[in-house]
C-alpha cells in the first residue's frame, strides 16, 4: 500500500462500511453535531441494497428490497427523507409446487397433506418456545447454550421425533435453507433459535405478510442515496478499510487513499469482511475467533422482467415456493405502476452454490425453467434477466443472516457487540432484534453510535 | 500496492508459502530441473515450524517439532538433508491429573477408574470402524455422509449412549479438543472421522508414542532451512501474496514486493490464509466455500527451561494430561545432551482463547502453576519461558488441522485438492494421510508437484 501518497483526514468518528448500519450509525452522530468521515470499499453507498439498471434503463432493486411489520426506523427513515412506500402485491394464490404438482393456496399455509401442515407448524412452535427461554441479549448464557450450540439445526430438522412427517422435513428444510442461505447443517441449533428470539420467531422471517410489506419508490437503496446525499463529502466511495490501529489516545484508519485519525471507529461491515482487515494491536482472541468463523451465506437472486405481471390474470401473486427446486421461492417485485411485470426468485445455499458453477446460458435455462413449472410457460421469454450473485460480491461474500457454525456462539458469541477500545461494531447480524433485515442493521447503527455518543464530548456547537 | 515499483519475475511453477508443504513441493519440481519461484508472507520459512530463540542463546522449536511411525517422507528429508534425528525420552511414568489428583501409569492407558478405560477405549473403536466405512479420497461421498457432517463431534462425544461414564466423556472431550485445537462442538463428526480415516485412526493421533517418537538435532526448522538452502535465491521472504490472476496461457502471483508470471501455482499456505488472496477470475463457488468456511484451531504453546529435566529424577517422564485444565497437556522437549530441561506444554481451543485473554503475568502464573501440580514447585521457577500463541501469528491464524465446521465438507469437501485451472493446492489440512503433522505437509506438497509435473514439459536440459 503506497501510504506515503495517501490523503490523511481527521474526524471524531470514523465509519466503516457504507451499508445501512454505516449509514446510520453516521447519521446519527452526524445529526448530534459530530465529524463523521466514513470509508466505503465499493463505488456505492447501500451495502447488501443495491439498484442496478437494465440495458433499457428499467431499474431493479437487487437486494434488501421488502420492508416490514415493526421495521419502525426504517419506514420512519423513509419518511424523514421523503422516500414513498407502497403495498407489496399480495393478491391472486401463491403457489406451493412439491413433486411436480403446484397447489395454490392463500395465507400462509398451503393445502397440502394436512398432517404435514400440522407437523410443520409444530416443529416451528417448538423451535419457538426452545428460544423463547434463551436471554434475548446473551443466548449463549442458556442454561442449555452448550447443548444446543453442540448441535446443528439441519439434525434437528431431520428428526423424525421432531417432525414426524417427510413432507414437513423437507419443507422445515427449504425454510431454513431460505432464511440462512445455507445448508441447515452448517448452522448451530442456538444460532439458529438466536434469529427467532431476536425477531418475533421464525414465522415472523418465514412469512412474507410479515417481511415483505411494502417497496419503497425508487427501491431501498435510495434510501441509502438520500442518507449518504446528507453526509456529503464525508462519504469516501471506493476506499477499502485494510489496517486499524489503535493507541490511547486515538484511533488511525488506514484504506487504500485515505488515512483517518479519529477518536472512535465503528466497523459496520459483514463479519467475515471486518475479520479481513488488519487491527494493531490485534484484536482480542475471542473476538478474533468469532470474526473467523462467521460466515456470510451463499445467495443468488435472479430477476425476470415482463411486458406485464401476466400471473396476476391467472389468478396468481407471482409468489411461490418449491422445495427441493435449484430455484426455491419467488416473489412479485412489479412496480406500483403495474408494468413491467417484475418476478425475483432465488437460490439458496448449496443450490446457489451449484447453480454457480453452471455456465450462464445453462444457469439461465434452468432458472427460466422452473418459474414456467409455476407460472406457465410465458415465464420462458423474459424482456430482460439480471443475475446477482451476492456470494460473488467480494465486499458482501454472501448473504445477509449471520450464519454461526456449531460451538461458536458459546465460545465467542459474547464479543458480537463488544467494543475493543476505540473500536465498535455494527451490521445486521449483530442486531439483537431484526437481526437479518435492513431494521436490523439501521438499529444496529443507531445502538453503535448512540454508545459512541455517550463517550464523546459534546460537540462544539452545542457548548458554545 | 504499488503496483509499478515490483520486480517482475519468470518461472515454471511459482509456489507460495514456505512451509513444509510448500517446500517439499518446490524441492520435487527444481530436483526435476524446472525453475521455480517461492513466496513466502513470514520472514523465514518452516510454516508452522519454527525455531525461537530465547536471550540466554537457547534454541526452542515452538511448532511442529516431533517425528512419528510411518512418517516416511519427513524421516527420508532429514537423511537426504543430513539432518540427525534422535529418539524421543520415553523413560518413567506419566501423569493424569483428574479431580485434583495425580495418577501415575506407563503405555498408553492410565490405571484410572476402569470403567472410564474400557468405556473410552470402545468410544475409540467405535469412531474407528465409522471411520474405516469412509471412502479414503472421498469421505463426502459416503453413503451417510450427510448425516455424519449434520452431527458434531461434540454431541456424539457427550452422549451417554455412545459413551457412558462421565470420566471417559470428560476424557474424550480433552483428547478431541488437543486434536483439533477447537471445542469438538465446532468440528463435524465426519470431519473427524476424516482425520482418523487418513491417519491409521484417533488412536495414531493420541498416542505419542505413535506421533512424538523422534526430534531432530536443530529442531525439524533445520530441515526446512536447509530445503530452502537448496533453492537458494528462488526463495522470498516477507513477500505476502495478494493477487493470483489466470489466463488461458499463464498465471500471474502478485505480492506485495514480486510480481511472478508462471505457467503453474502451487498455493500452499493454511487454507484460511488461500481464502484471503484475490482471485482473478473468482475462484469456483464451491472453492470459496470450502475456503472461507476452513478454519485453524487455537494453540499456544508454552516452553519451560530449567536447569535439568528434573522430573526424570521423580521416576516421570514429562507427559502429563489433565482434561479440564487450561494447560491440557505437557512433554519432555529436554534435548539429547540431557540439559537444560525442556518441558513443552499446551492450551488448546476454547482454553487456548480464554489464557490468550489474560494479561501475561496472569497467564505465565497460571500455566506455571498448572505444571507444579503435575510435576512439584521446582516447575515453578523455570530458567526460562516463552509462549508461542500460534492463533496471534498472522501468516498461521492458528492450529495444524483441518477444522471442518458441520455441512461444509458434503457440500464444498471435493474441492479441497481440486485445482482451479493452473491452480494447484498443498498443505497438511489438504492430505489425504498423515493429516495435520508435517509428514502431510510434505505428501500433500510432493503429490501437487507431481500433478504439476506431469502437465509441464520436459525441462530444457533433460531434452537435451
Amino acid at each position: 500500500m503506497a501510504l506515503g501518497t495517501s490523503e490523511r483526514r481527521e474526524a471524531e468518528v470514523c465509519v466503516v462500511g457504507a451499508g445501512f448500519a454505516g449509514l446510520a450509525a453516521a447519521k446519527r452522530l452526524a445529526d448530534a453535531g459530530h465529524q463523521v468521515v466514513v470509508l466505503e470499499a465499493r463505488d456505492r453507498v447501500g451495502g447488501r441494497t443495491w439498484n442496478r439498471t437494465l440495458d433499457d434503463g428499467t431499474v431493479l432493486s437487487v437486494g434488501g428490497t421488502w420492508l416490514g411489520v415493526g421495521q419502525d426506523r426504517i419506514f420512519a427513515l423513509c419518511r424523514e427523507l421523503g422516500c414513498e412506500t407502497y403495498p407489496q402485491y399480495e393478491r391472486g394464490q401463491h403457489i406451493i409446487r412439491l413433486d411436480g404438482t403446484n397447489h395454490r393456496y392463500t395465507g400462509m399455509i398451503p393445502r397440502i397433506n394436512p398432517l404435514a401442515v400440522v407437523s410443520l407448524g409444530l416443529a416451528f412452535k417448538r423451535l419457538g418456545w426452545m428460544a423463547q427461554t434463551l436471554p434475548l441479549d446473551a443466548p449463549w448464557q442458556a442454561k442449555n447454550a452448550k447443548h444446543l450450540d453442540a448441535r446443528t439445526l439441519g439434525a434437528w430438522i431431520s428428526s423424525r421425533c421432531n417432525i414426524p412427517t417427510a413432507t414437513a422435513r423437507q419443507m422445515a428444510g427449504a425454510v431454513m435453507t431460505t432464511l440462512f442461505c445455507s445448508d441447515p447443517a452448517e448452522v448451530s441449533l442456538l444460532g439458529a433459535l438466536v434469529l427467532a428470539r431476536g425477531g418475533g420467531g421464525f414465522e415472523y422471517y418465514a412469512d412474507a405478510r410479515n417481511t415483505e410489506t411494502h417497496l419503497v419508490e425508487g427501491g431501498v437503496p435510495e434510501v441509502a442515496a438520500r442518507m449518504a446525499a446528507r453526509l456529503g463529502d464525508a462519504v469516501h466511495l471506493s476506499t477499502p478499510v485494510r489496517q486499524i490501529s489503535q493507541s490511547a489516545s486515538h484511533v488511525e484508519i488506514v484504506s487504500d487513499r485515505i488515512v483517518v485519525r479519529a477518536r472512535h471507529v465503528i466497523v459496520a461491515t459483514p463479519p467475515p469482511l471486518a475479520g479481513r482487515i488488519v487491527y494493531e494491536p490485534q484484536l482480542p482472541a475471542m473476538h478474533a475467533h468469532l470474526l473467523r468463523r462467521m460466515t456470510a451465506g451463499s445467495i443468488i437472486r435472479g430477476i425476470t422482467v415482463y411486458d406485464e405481471p401476466f400471473w396476476r390474470a391467472d389468478g396468481l401473486s407471482g409468489m411461490s415456493a418449491a422445495p427441493g427446486s435449484p430455484i426455491s421461492v419467488s416473489i412479485d417485485q412489479t412496480p406500483r405502476a403495474g408494468t413491467p411485470g417484475i418476478l425475483s426468485s432465488y437460490a439458496f445455499g448449496p443450490q446457489a452454490l451449484a447453480m454457480a458453477k453452471l455456465a450462464p446460458d445453462e444457469r439461465r435455462d434452468i432458472w427460466l425453467r422452473a418459474l414456467a413449472e409455476r407460472f406457465g410457460p410465458k415465464a420462458l421469454s423474459p424482456a430482460g434477466y439480471l443475475e446477482t450473485d451476492w456470494t460473488a460480491e467480494p465486499w458482501s461474500l454472501g448473504g445477509m443472516i449471520g450464519v454461526f457454525a456449531p460451538g461458536v456462539l458459546t465460545i465467542s458469541g459474547h464479543t458480537l457487540r463488544q467494543p475493543v477500545g476505540r473500536i465498535s461494531w455494527a451490521g445486521t447480524e449483530r442486531a439483537t432484534a431484526m437481526h437479518g433485515l435492513i431494521e436490523g442493521a439501521v438499529r444496529s447503527g443507531e445502538q453503535a453510535a448512540d454508545a459512541v455518543l455517550a463517550a464523546l464530548p459534546e460537540p462544539a456547537a452545542a457548548t458554545a
